[in-house]
């Protein structure tokens, strides 16, 4: 079996015990699913949960696209770097993305993407992150977050959790809001190396981030899905939600690069939520949950202490 | 008077009377007002309406700034035409912008703006439009909204509907969705003449635009407002809500301008709904009223037959 196939595989396991997971976790509501083909090449499977007890939208998509490789990937980049990949190449594309909305405020938004890309001369790369987004920061539930993160990259290599760590600072953070999306987690791309034993322990290191995904947000779900809450809170919620459309509509590099080339638009932005809100200018009230949440909303916090 | 100050007083008291006009066909809500100054130069008053008996969400805004020409517009574009504008130039831009999302799905969200830009070195421009955006196509009211704009341009130049009506076809346009945002309107930009006459004229039917939206709007909330409707249409309106949301985030060259220049972000986004939803790929039953606005959901309808 070449390596990719052996990935492919791997990922359509772990979008199928994810899905199993989820379902358990939520108690009420399973996944559709709607297969996909791309008419370039490939397709996907996209699992579609809604209007359960735990969670109100989520889905689970996997795909693994392939043919000629798009023009911006063979150019150099803004530091003249090339990216290795000849103009002529083709190209082979595979991953697992997930977003779950929940029902509770309590409970937060999580995001999972694990991608392999290659291609016809030689080019393999890693790329993936987990984020968070509660609507109410959570100090105990936050460090749980990134402790795990943490524990499942100083296993690997010790530079790998401050880097990986800052980087989903930069990436999950809206601009016009100055605000990050949430309280981030880890976010890492283009992972390679020339020498196959440190590459097969690069893989190792990204299947055990798709891995981790699961124990860390039925955690989460079982620590906050009680809690009680009310109309302020639900509010909250909406128009934090607001804000992940804006980022995920304005910055979010896979929704633009979807957009930008005809991607299949229903999974695409699977990610959206079932219900947003704006509110012109709100402001928390000083000292409120909503004002200390919106504090914590900033690049380079420590959530480790 | 200055011609820009002769604008800008026009442009308050066009702001001031369509508030009140508002105000009076909504019947509960009023407008409240926030000031706001640029740091570069200028400022303008947001009027913000909401939960209303008839509007839910609406925002009618004024502004007024200048400052150092921005760089994109003293470049060619891509045909290599020179806007005319010298790069050590200052500007002066100055224009009125509504939204308006009403509360019952059988009124529709409408949108005007209209500007004047001037530069230093001599440059004068008048660009606008209004375009409605119903959440069910009725074919009455969009003949009775495409023939008052068709009015308003035939008294001063029978090139205008066709042309403007394209333009925004063209520019109110979601392509991820193959779909207009609503049934369109009329859209212009840099309309201008160095005959002194000319010039004159075409301020005149400027202004007519922005006077053309109070009487049509309110003959369609009049027309629409008592209008039963059910859950199944509220649905469908924070649907189309999300579609809203998509355009203005991802297509609308404000929005876009106003991100990228950091602007007021409030002022920007006043665009958007108090309320949105997204659903994982909703077809609407066939023969329905919502499959049926689908259907007229494309560039180059005629809405005059």
């Amino acid at each position: 079996m070449s390596f990719k196939d052996e990935i492919t595989g791997w990922l359509m396991q772990l979008q199928d015990s994810i899905c199993a997971s989820l379902e358990q976790a939520d108690g009420t509501s399973v996944f559709t699913e709607d297969k996909w083909t791309r008419e370039e090449g490939g397709g996907g499977r996209s699992r579609i949960i809604a209007d359960g007890a735990v969670i109100e939208k989520g889905g689970v998509g996997f795909s693994a696209v392939h043919g000629p490789t798009p023009a911006f990937l063979t150019k150099e980049d803004e530091h003249a770097v090339s990216s290795g990949i000849s103009s002529g190449s083709t190209f082979f594309a595979t991953g697992v993305s997930i977003v779950i909305h929940p029902q509770s405020p309590m409970v937060p938004i999580i995001h999972m993407n694990i991608r392999y890309f290659e291609t016809s001369d030689g080019v393999k790369w890693l790329g993936g992150g987990i984020d968070l987004t509660p609507h109410y920061v959570s100090r105990e539930d936050a460090r749980f977050f990134h402790e795990a993160l943490k524990k499942v990259c100083d296993s690997h290599d010790p530079a790998y959790y401050p880097k990986f760590k800052t980087w989903a600072d930069d990436y999950f953070y809206i601009p016009h809001r100055k605000e990050t999306r949430g309280i981030g987690g880890i976010f890492f791309d283009r992972i390679t190396s020339g020498d196959p034993i440190v590459f097969q322990k690069q893989v190792a290191f990204w299947k055990e981030v798709g891995e981790t995904f699961v124990p860390v947000y039925t955690e989460l779900i079982r620590r906050n899905k009680e809690k009680v809450f009310g109309e302020k809170e639900k509010n909250w919620q909406l128009l934090r939600r607001g804000r992940y459309v804006e980022f995920n509509l304005v910055y979010d590099k896979g929704t633009k690069f979807g957009l930008e080339t005809n991607g299949r638009i229903e999974s695409i932005l699977m990610s959206l939520p079932k219900y947003a809100s704006w509110q012109y200018n709100f402001i928390p009230e000083e000292g409120s949950e909503e004002a200390k949440t919106l504090l914590l909303l900033k690049k380079g916090q420590d959530f480790l202490t």
